[in-house]
C-alpha cells in the first residue's frame, strides 16, 4: 500500500510542511531511513539523523525548531511518538489474523470456547476450559484443566498455562511464558532433607496485562498470584507464590520478585532488578535497572538503586566518592601522616 | 468436602481451642481468611492478622500466647508450617491425576514405558528412552534419544531433555525447563572466528530434584552435569556445562552457575546469584541474593554477600559505611582544611 | 569404536610418548579419567590431576614439561585444547542425525523446503516458509509465516520463530528460545494507562550464530533487531526490540540488552551484565559478570565492572577499599579525635 504525506497527515491530524505529494509505503527508524518511508522524530538525542535521513517524510511535534536544512517533507503534530504509534497501530491492524482451529489440536469435549477463535495446530486444551471470543492461542499452546481466558486474549506459541488459572480479556501472552508453575516451597522433614509443600493456590491475569516471552509466574501456595489490570510485564521475568502486580505497574526484563511481595500501582521497574520476599512496595515507586531491594518501601514516588537499595539520588552520590575512594584512601593516610608529624 | 476442626485436628495432630464443630471446605492465607476457611500462623510478622481474620479455623503453634481476643477457633499443634504443608499435601493428593496415553503422541516403537504411565498429547519420546512406573509426562514434552526417567516422576507441558541425559526419581521438573542443551563453548580459529567445541556428555539429575520452569541445565562438555539428589532448583536458573549441585542444596531463581563450578550439599543459594567458573563452593554455604561469587569457597557454612562476594556480616559493614560516604568525604575535606590552617 | 593412542596422534598431528598401543573408546575429563579414555590438561590449574589420573591417554601441550612422574601415556600437540575439541568434533561428526519429516507435523502448501532436511513431530511451519537445504528442525518448533531459514541450521525442540523474521546459514538455536517476540513498547494514553504499541519489524540473525536455549529475542519496532554473523548467544539472555549485536561478539547467560542498543564486535559480555537502551559499545569491549553498562562506551578493548559500570582496573581498586571502609571510618574518626585534642 501506498499512501502521500497528505494522506497520513489526515490520518495522525497533521500539518505538512513540504511536498504533500510526497509518495510513502513504509516505516522506518530516522537512522535507517530509506527513501520512499516515513520516520518520526521524539526524542532529540536523534535530532542530528534528521538533516541527514533519507526517509521522504519525518514526523515531528509542533514545538521541533531545526537547526539545519532539512531535504524530507515533515508532518508536525503535538506529538510525534503518539503519531507514530498510532500509525504503527493502524500497519499492524490492516494486517491479516489467524482464525479457526487447525488439525491436530487437543480440545477436551469438556471444555467451551466462543465465536471467531484462533486454536492452532498442537494446542492443548484441557478438561473444563472456558475461552471467550476473539481469543487467539497459538500453536503448541497448553492450557490445563480449570482454566478460563477472556474475550480478546492472544496467547501465543507454546505458552503453558497450569490448571485452574484465571486469565483476563485483551491480555497478550508471549511464546514460552509459564503460567501457575508450583511455587518454591519447601520444608525441611526429620532427617533434614527437604519435602515439598503442596502448591495449591492459582494465578489470576486481570484485563489488559501483557506478559513478555518465557516469563514464569508461579502458583499461589494458597489463594492466588495476582497481576493486576494493565500491568505489563516484560520477558523472562519471575513473579513468585503469592506475588501482587498493581495496575499499569511497568516491569523490564530479567527482573524476580521473590513470594508474597506485594507491588504497588503505576511502578515503574528496571531490568534485572531483584525484590525480596514479603515485601509491600508503595505506589509509583520507581527502581532503576539491577537495583535489590530488601525492605518495604512505604514512600509513594520513591526513586531507588543499588543492591541494597536506597534513594537513587543518595545512592548516585555514595557511588561517585565510591569511585574516587583509592584517592581519598591517599588522602586520608596522608592526613594521619601528617598529624603524626 | 468439608471438614470439622476436629477432624482436621486429629489429621494434624493438634489440640483444638473453640469450637470443635466448626466447617471448613478450604484453606486460605490468613491476611485473606474467609469464613468456612483453615488458615494458618506460623511467622510471628502475620500475627496482627490473627485478630481481625475471618478464617474459621486457624492452625497455631503450641508456643504461641495470642495477645488479644481471638474469635477463630485455633488448633494448637506443635509446628504449624508443618502442619499446614501436611494439609496442604493430603488436599493435593486427593485431586485427580492425570493417567493413560493421549493422542497424537509420538513415541518410538524402541522406547519403554512402565506402568500407570501419563504421557500427555503431542509428547514426544525419541529412540531407546526408557521411562519408569508412574511416571507423567505432560503434553508437548520433548524426550529424545535414549534419555531415561526414573519411576514417579512428573514432568510438565512443553520440558525438553536433549539425547542422553539421565533423569532419577520422584523428580518434578516445571513447565519450559529445558535440560541437556549444549554447553557454551567455543574456541578462536586461525581467522578469530569462533569455532564450536561439540558438547558431547550428558545432564543426570538424580532422584528427588525439582526443577523450575524455564530453567536451563547444559549437557556437559566431557562427562555429566550433575544435580544430586534432593537438591532444590527455581526457576529461569542457568546451570552451565559440567556443573555439580550437591545434595539438597536449595537455588532460588534467576541464578547462574558458570561452567565447571562445583556447589556443596545443603547450600542455600538466592535469587539472581552468579557464580563465575571452575569454582568449588563448600557444603552449607548460604549467598544473598544478587551475590557475585568469583573465588572459591572453602569454609563450610559461610554467609556470603555482594559483588564480588565476601562474607555478609563484613559485607554489610563496609555498606553501612557506603551509604555515608557523601558526608564522610566532607569531615575529610574538613579535617584537611583543619589541618592545614 | 576403539583406537590406539597412535591412530588419535595421526588424527590430531600429534606425537605419542608412552605406549602406542593403549586403546581408548572414549573421552574423560582429566579429574574424572577412567581406563580406556582420553583427556587433555591445557589450563595449568589442573595439572596436579595428571599424575594420579587413570585416564588411558593424555593429551598436553608440546610446551608442558612434568613436574611428577606420569602413568599415562601422552601425546604432544602444539595445543591440547584445539586438539580435543577436534577429536570432540569427530566424534560428534561420527554420530547419526536426523532426516525425514516425522508425522504428524504441520507444514503450510505454500512453505519451502531444500534437501535433506528434517522436521520432528508436532513441529509447525506457517505459510510462505523458506527452509534451506539440510536444515533441521527438531519436534514441536514453531515457524511462523514468512520466516526464511538458511542452509545447514540446527533449530532444537520447542523453539518458537515469530513471523517474518530471517534466520541465516549454519546457526544453531537451542531449546526454547523466542525470536520475534513483541519489543516491549508502551506509551500511557489520556487516561494514563499504558497503550501498547505496534511492533512491525523482525530480528535477523545472521550466519553462524549460536543462540542458548530459552533465550528471548524481540523483534524491532520498525526495522530490525539484528544478530551479526559468528555471534554466541547464550541461554536465558534477553535481547529487546532494535538491539544490534556485533559480529563475533559472546554474551554470556541472563545477560540483558535493553532496547535499540548497539553492541560492537568481538565484545566479550559475562554473564548477567545488563546493558541499559539507546547505548552503542565499541568493539573488543570485556564486561565482567554482573556489570551494569549505562552510558555508550567509546573506547575500543575497555574492561568494564560494577554496576553502574567504569573501568575494571578502577573498579576492582575502589572496591578493594570498600571492603576496608569499617576500618577507614575508624580511622578517620580517631584523626579527627586527636586533631580536636
Amino acid at each position: 500500500m501506498e499512501f502521500t504525506a497528505a494522506q497520513i497527515a489526515e490520518l495522525i491530524q497533521g500539518v505538512v510542511v513540504g511536498n504533500p505529494e510526497e509518495k510513502i509505503n513504509n516505516v522506518s527508524k530516522i537512522e535507517e531511513g530509506k527513501p520512499g518511508t516515513i520516520s518520526f522524530l521524539a526524542n532529540p538525542k536523534y535530532e542530528r539523523y534528521l538533516y541527514s535521513t533519507a526517509s521522504s517524510v519525518v514526523i515531528v511535534n509542533n514545538s521541533f525548531e531545526p537547526s539545519q536544512k532539512i531535504s524530507s517533507t515533515l508532518i508536525k503534530v503535538p506529538d510525534a511518538y503518539v503519531a507514530i504509534a498510532s500509525l504503527l497501530n493502524m500497519y499492524e491492524q490492516s494486517q491479516p489474523t489467524k482464525s479457526g482451529i487447525e488439525s491436530p489440536s487437543f480440545i477436551d469435549t469438556s471444555s467451551k470456547y466462543g465465536d471467531f477463535v484462533y486454536i492452532g495446530a498442537f494446542a492443548y486444551i484441557g478438561e473444563n476450559v472456558t475461552i471467550g471470543n476473539n481469543v487467539k492461542i497459538y500453536p503448541q499452546v497448553y492450557i490445563g484443566d480449570g482454566v478460563s481466558i477472556g474475550d480478546n486474549t492472544i496467547i501465543y506459541a507454546g505458552v503453558k498455562i497450569y490448571k485452574g488459572c484465571k486469565i483476563g480479556c485483551e491480555c497478550i501472552i508471549h511464546a514460552g511464558a509459564v503460567i501457575g508453575s508450583d511455587g518454591f516451597g519447601f520444608a525441611p522433614d526429620e532427617t533434614n532433607n527437604f519435602k515439598k509443600i503442596a502448591q495449591i493456590g492459582n494465578v489470576v491475569v486481570e484485563d489488559q496485562v501483557e506478559i513478555g516471552a518465557n516469563t514464569t509466574i508461579d502458583r499461589a501456595t494458597m489463594g492466588s498470584t495476582r497481576i493486576k489490570k494493565g500491568a505489563k510485564i516484560d520477558n523472562l521475568i519471575q513473579l513468585a507464590h503469592n506475588v501482587e502486580v498493581g495496575n499499569n505497574t511497568v516491569i523490564a526484563a530479567q527482573t524476580g520478585i521473590a513470594g508474597s511481595s506485594k507491588i504497588g500501582n503505576y511502578c515503574m521497574i528496571g531490568g534485572q532488578v531483584g525484590i525480596a520476599g514479603h515485601l509491600t512496595i508503595a505506589d509509583n515507586v520507581k527502581m532503576a535497572a539491577q537495583t535489590g531491594v530488601s525492605k518495604n518501601i512505604t514512600q509513594k514516588g520513591s526513586v531507588l538503586m543499588g543492591s541494597p537499595a536506597f534513594e537513587a539520588m543518595s545512592f548516585n552520590k555514595a557511588y561517585t566518592i565510591f569511585r574516587k575512594l583509592p584517592d581519598i584512601y591517599q588522602q586520608i593516610n596522608r592526613i594521619e601522616k601528617e598529624l603524626k608529624k
